[in-house]
């Protein structure tokens, strides 16, 4: 294409973009508003986990060596001191040929080193019967045996999920430092959108608005303003103006018309690309505007989703010091050609196990994007892939 | 455990669960808030996409007729009408010798069959030269080429992404209609836990409130109460008389200590079931109060996390008629033993594309959960997996 004087290779695109990091500081959350942010320090352990020694089992806290006399048909006698459940201390300790029925999760009482099953003991008021020998610790969860104070139990660059926020809320954490959210602007440029809601001969809905911002809530980011302008110098302009100040990053769509009307050069001075060996998605650009990251992606969606996924994931990835996308080496079901020379993101769906590529791929067909799986990526070297061969496969949001 | 007169197959204990269905509406809902909701109706396409014939190319639209004469060395020149890009309609019919200049999406001119890129052409004024013959329909998406008007798009059951949002936005549709999101309430039961700042002996730190109500959040329900009651059959009857006027479901953990105290038979009449052969996370039960489900739950979290995965989330999937958890059939990188007799919840990090079982896996060690990057169920039936295995593997959330 002729605005494109140099294609780039998507490795080589990707490098030069991440040469030029996004910036973005920390803020410290409270746990009830931390899933989906990004740790941006380890966290370490405030205390041991369980904090105390603790009963395993329902049964009875004793001394091992008092069940040690036990032989078939010659129970052991002991006497019930206590009774305690979860969260009850006892204040008495265990004696030689004494014991203390616990539940599950209370504290050991003091001299008791083993729990006893209920199941191997009879009980008649407090007179207890062992059935069986036991070996100390048995049954007893000891301190700190899960996790030790100062332990490192989670590591920067780890996105938080439920079960991440349970386990250091179990360890008495209550907030974290997190990455901020990068601030993110989106201008959708084009004459050709119907804002209305009637029909508009030769205009069409436009989708990359809602696309765009819905797919920068997912990855964590914050989007600060969203405007949809005519391919207007001035209007871009001024919109590029307003996002400016408040924004880390700019998406700018409909960069194709750019080229025809040479408008990219006069809205920016120097691109560090524009224009990648991939399909679809070529007309992808970068610059810096006042030091402001841009992305000059597609005007149509496909060609922006895929771009979407290859540069701006990467970059909030990398921004992030985390991974976004779940991904898995499976098998490709059937043959798959692809040209030399420029690198297939490919549409898929999984099917009985297998990868399927979504026939109908133009980059014009948003359907395949909501049919689809997720893709995989088929470089510049390679032809295509036969049916079986193992192909890492990237799942979408 | 005296508790459960009769441990049922995990099987099993599905199949009588989901006979107790959970009832939902649905509501319409604005694009802008669908992400994550789950579509209760097919949504069918208002109009053809694209909704007209449009260049798929930047170049010249003509009659493809006009360029059958061209020979090597013997260029066709043709006269340039009009010049139109996306989003503008030309007044000007395309007759035989003429050409209008077109950009990428623009509607195509009425008598033009096709579009000869740029690169084919040379332009000096109004007067173009074709380098090329050029069959009919060429570089043209033809109206309704990805979708007809009244398509099904989108099935029932679809949890909607953001890729799938931006095509039915593409077609005119701004709302959709899907389930309402079941309200949940959640009590967390025991003496155990230490709700202060300070160290409290024997106790121990609330996690399962903020781990349940983030998963809840997360696979698309509506949390609307959240209590932590002490061990207290008269507190846990209030807590769940205020919970039920307002919930379609109810989360209770802390079930094993229903069973000491005799409390869980005092609490509900009778149980669909109560004990199932699974490990870790064996004292689930399920009852109805007054026609609502109740979910009796562990209180330790690592076993509430499992019964969470195996009842709560494929009860909500089937409320829903959707699938929230990615799954795959993935290789087990080491041998992995289970017992006979009950089904294995192992907890497992993907290592180079295997699936790797986390070693410290007693239901105590919360630290396991988020180490793993998902779980494999091992049956009642299978003693183990052995290296190279395929298996289902499933993402946590």
């Amino acid at each position: 294409m002729r605005e494109f004087k140099e294609l780039l290779p998507y490795s080589e695109a990707l490098e030069r973009m991440l040469s030029n990091p996004l910036e973005t500081g920390v803020e410290n959350v409270g746990l009830e508003n931390a899933v989906g942010r990004v740790l941006s320090d380890d966290v370490s352990s405030p205390i041991d986990s369980p904090p105390f020694d603790r009963a395993a089992m329902d049964g009875y806290a004793i001394r091992a060596e008092d069940s040690f006399g036990y032989r078939e048909g010659h129970p052991v006698e002991l006497r019930v001191i206590d009774d305690i459940t979860a969260g009850q201390v006892s204040s008495k300790a265990v004696s030689p040929g004494a014991a203390v029925g616990i539940m599950t999760g209370a504290k050991m009482p003091e001299g008791a080193d083993c729990v006893i099953m209920q199941e191997f003991t009879s009980r008649s008021g407090d007179t207890l019967k062992l059935m069986s020998k036991i070996p100390p610790s048995k049954n007893v969860s000891v301190r700190g045996e899960d996790t030790h104070l100062g332990d490192k139990v989670l590591m920067s660059g780890t996105r938080l999920s439920p079960r991440h926020l349970a386990y250091v809320r179990s360890l008495g954490v209550d907030a974290v430092t997190v990455k901020a959210r990068p601030k993110v602007s989106i201008i959708v440029t084009g004459d050709e959108f119907n804002l209305t809601k009637k029909s508009e001969e030769g205009k069409i809905f436009e989708s990359n608005s809602l696309m765009l911002s819905k797919l920068l809530d997912a990855i964590g980011c914050d989007v600060r303003e969203m405007s949809i302008v005519p391919d207007d110098e001035g209007k871009i302009q001024d919109a590029i103006a307003s996002a400016a100040g408040k924004s880390d990053l700019l998406l700018i769509t409909g960069g194709s018309s750019f080229g025809k009307k040479d408008m990219a050069h006069k809205l920016f001075d120097k691109f560090v690309f524009h224009g990648v060996t991939i399909k679809p998605g070529r007309p992808f650009g970068f610059t810096l505007r006042g030091g402001m990251p841009c992305f000059i992606m597609s005007g149509y969606p496909v060609a922006a989703y895929v771009q979407f996924c290859l540069f701006v994931i990467p970059y909030i990835e990398s921004a992030m010091g985390t991974t976004i996308l779940k991904r898995a080496f499976l098998p490709i079901g059937v043959e798959r050609p692809s040209a030399l020379g420029r690198m297939e993101f490919v549409r898929c769906r999984i099917v009985a196990g297998n990868v399927e590529p979504i026939r109908s791929s133009g980059s014009s067909m948003i359907s395949s994007l909501a049919m689809a799986d997720g893709y995989i990526l088929i470089d510049e070297l390679t032809e295509g892939i036969n049916p079986g061969e193992m192909i890492e496969f990237t799942y979408f949001l």
